[in-house]
């Protein structure tokens, strides 16, 4: 412990807890720690409380497993979205990456994760039980929208099959050169993907 | 705001407050806050109550002004120390910074700042009637460890001038080569000071 000199314990307690979080070190908590004890106590007391009430004010949408402060999302009771077309994701977040976008008007359906046979997942470890009703009810289209990695590939393909025979269109999104990507610095599979997957040039002027 | 989309207000509350810390910007909070929300509700209520007590656990030293959980910190009580040697640093943080080496065993003096005629601050708003008061009462040594700044190299001339008559012996940190610095990347001043100021070989080896 890098914090034992000289530093009062209430100090240490708050620097040892931010060093657990994701990508901040020891000297960057140091930084933190000085931080919220240099600014005006009120700050430190409005983050505090609003930490402390995070877990019990933001639960998951029983219907579509996005984040939610009530049992239902606020996308699954927005009736200008259109509860046909169903965008399935891998975790809470990817929903607010999807909804940066601004294009999508539909409904999302959030996995809690994809398959992973190497971690013990399968389906039944899945939010996948909230899906099947959703389908059963007759949706128009579920887009597949999981990750662009083994699993998340592995997990589009499981989804494909288990509702292929309920009569739902079922498309995945596409793959292909980022906005701003140099051909240069891509990837062979990326490459070799957009140029399988290219469309006619009219589609692409939107 | 990039948070906008479909993140809950209670989480975009604690992301907002935690891109407001120094070096953490939109996408570090996000990253942070998504954590926050991820793992155990034990632990983020942790640190909610370590944050909130925070201000009110930690306070500065009477005597020295260093960090303390009562009004006396566990430097100016540790009677091991040596009360008549000084070390007088700009930041509570400093301190903090010098125990990391274990060598000193004196006292601490913290100006909370430093001299700064562009930002005003002249003497008066420096932690001083306290340092008075210790060399009046007799100090051996007084050790100048502010900063390698300009203003902390104005600041040590100032503090030897005032207290030049009081018979306390005055010294100043050494400046030089840090411990693993290659030349050939030091800054000229550093470099032509380390000339300036070489010990004898014997010195050295320490
Ligand atoms: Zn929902
Ligand atoms: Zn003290």
């Amino acid at each position: 412990m890098i914090y034992d000199f000289g530093m009062p314990a209430p100090l240490a307690r708050v620097v040892e807890m931010l060093a657990s979080l994701p990508g901040v070190g020891p000297k960057t908590a140091l930084r933190l720690g000085l931080n919220l004890l240099s600014r005006p106590a009120a700050d430190t007391v409005a983050l505090a409380e609003a930490l402390a009430r995070l877990h019990e004010q933001v639960g998951f949408c029983e219907n579509c497993g996005c984040f939610a402060e009530q049992t239902v999302c606020h996308f699954c009771n927005d009736v200008r979205r259109d509860a046909q077309t169903v965008c399935l994701v891998e975790q809470p977040v990817d929903v607010l990456m999807m909804e940066r976008g601004h294009g999508f008007r539909g409904h999302y359906h959030v996995l809690h994760g994809r398959l992973s046979p190497v971690d013990g997942l399968g389906p039944e470890q899945l939010n996948l039980a909230a899906l099947d009703k959703r389908v059963a009810s007759g949706l128009k289209e579920l887009i597949l929208a999981t990750s662009a990695t083994v699993d998340g590939e592995a997990t589009a393909h499981y989804l494909a099959r288990r509702f292929t025979s309920s009569g739902v269109k079922i498309t995945r999104i596409a793959r292909g050169v980022p906005e701003g990507g140099e051909l240069e610095y891509l990837d062979e599979h990326t490459l070799s993907r957009a140029l399988d997957q290219r469309v006619s040039w009219d589609a692409t002027s939107i």
